[in-house]
């Protein structure tokens, strides 16, 4: 597949435009686990997925971790390029969830663009309103719901996006997600354990019971 | 004060963009405790503040609340206006916390200008990194630190933005800020009157040591 066909407004940019895009792009290919961002204020450009999932969190001075929210195919991150705009005054860190193949634009190349284009100005305000969008969510989770129910919540979508009820994951990645501690969702699920909800065994969780599971959510 | 001075990229505007956005304008007097914005989908336009204060918060379905942040003079809200971007997925209550003097900007007229002038959309994209910052560094507050920091994180906000270290507030209102409950907060007061940075009286908080105080929330 073609970058063109990645990135929805290519058709309003002009072949100047397309030209100086298409000429800033570097291709790479990154295994799960991998580090494509590393928080700072470093401008490593913006990440175009081709295929694969990558993952957005912060980090605490103590190491903690919380999930802002996951890049899928033709998902574009802005924030691995905060030097685009200078109200960006947050860091966040990008990881490879999976093995991963994605396209680098160059941050400069991009901010030019912007400035010419409308279109592209626009398209930009509109990824960083998703994304405001799923970090409105997380707050409202972390504010207003019982961790029991945030457990569920990541649970059901994970399996959603793995499409299976089985998930090979341990319960400190599970926290890392959550920003919480191990100890804290190991007796969350024990406690979904104990309700027929889930089945734990070393290393994975089974969803028993999606029903339940997406009531306690919605509760 | 003209428009024209409280909107930076006016000078990028063609004459027949001025007149519509001009033609667009409501001017609004608002008392302290007004709504302008419910929460809703609706799109009430976008507020720019002449002189006073907003605050921009959401609330749980037990409503509860929890500020997001505050609108100054010159700010631009963008999220009374949520139609402006079909991917702003969240609602946003804003009230105003002084007697308020504001503009409010026709949605539509704004969206028609953003899809016309570059200028326009990439301002439209620094406002919104300005609040996603501002609602970044809530989520690291939430999820990284005590309570007790939180409340003197406040105070001290408060204080700056009053320039009095002597506050007019009630522990119900600081728990309305935080997301929490109002014994929560008295608690914390309580604690921190012990150690001699605040004394508390019927409806006030008075800041005695703002060096101890700024060393709690830097802790």
């Amino acid at each position: 597949m073609e970058f063109s066909e990645y990135f929805p407004i290519w058709d309003q940019l002009t072949p100047g435009q397309r030209e100086t895009l298409s000429g800033s792009l570097v291709s790479r290919s990154v295994k799960n686990g991998a580090v494509l961002h590393g928080g700072g204020r470093d401008c490593t450009g913006l990440l175009l997925v081709k295929s694969g999932q990558l993952r957005a969190f912060i980090l605490s001075r103590e190491g903690r971790e919380v999930t802002l929210y996951r890049l899928f195919d033709r998902d574009l991150c802005l924030f691995s390029a905060s030097c685009i705009m200078r109200s960006i005054q947050f860091d966040v860190t990008i990881a490879a969830e999976k093995d991963t193949e994605l396209w680098v634009i160059s941050a400069e190349a991009y901010k030019e663009l912007m400035e010419q284009s409308a279109a592209a100005a626009n398209y930009t305000n509109e990824i960083m309103a998703a994304r405001f969008s799923e970090v409105m969510w997380l707050i409202e989770q972390v504010m207003w719901n019982s961790m029991d129910r945030r457990v569920a919540a990541f649970l059901l979508e994970e399996a959603a996006i793995e499409g299976a009820n089985r998930l090979s994951i341990t319960h400190e990645t599970i926290a890392n997600h959550l920003g919480t501690h191990r100890e804290v969702v190991t007796r969350m699920l024990r406690y979904l354990q104990g309700e027929g909800m889930v089945r734990l065994s070393r290393g994975t969780v089974e969803l028993l019971d999606v029903k339940k599971l997406s009531a306690l959510r919605d509760a």
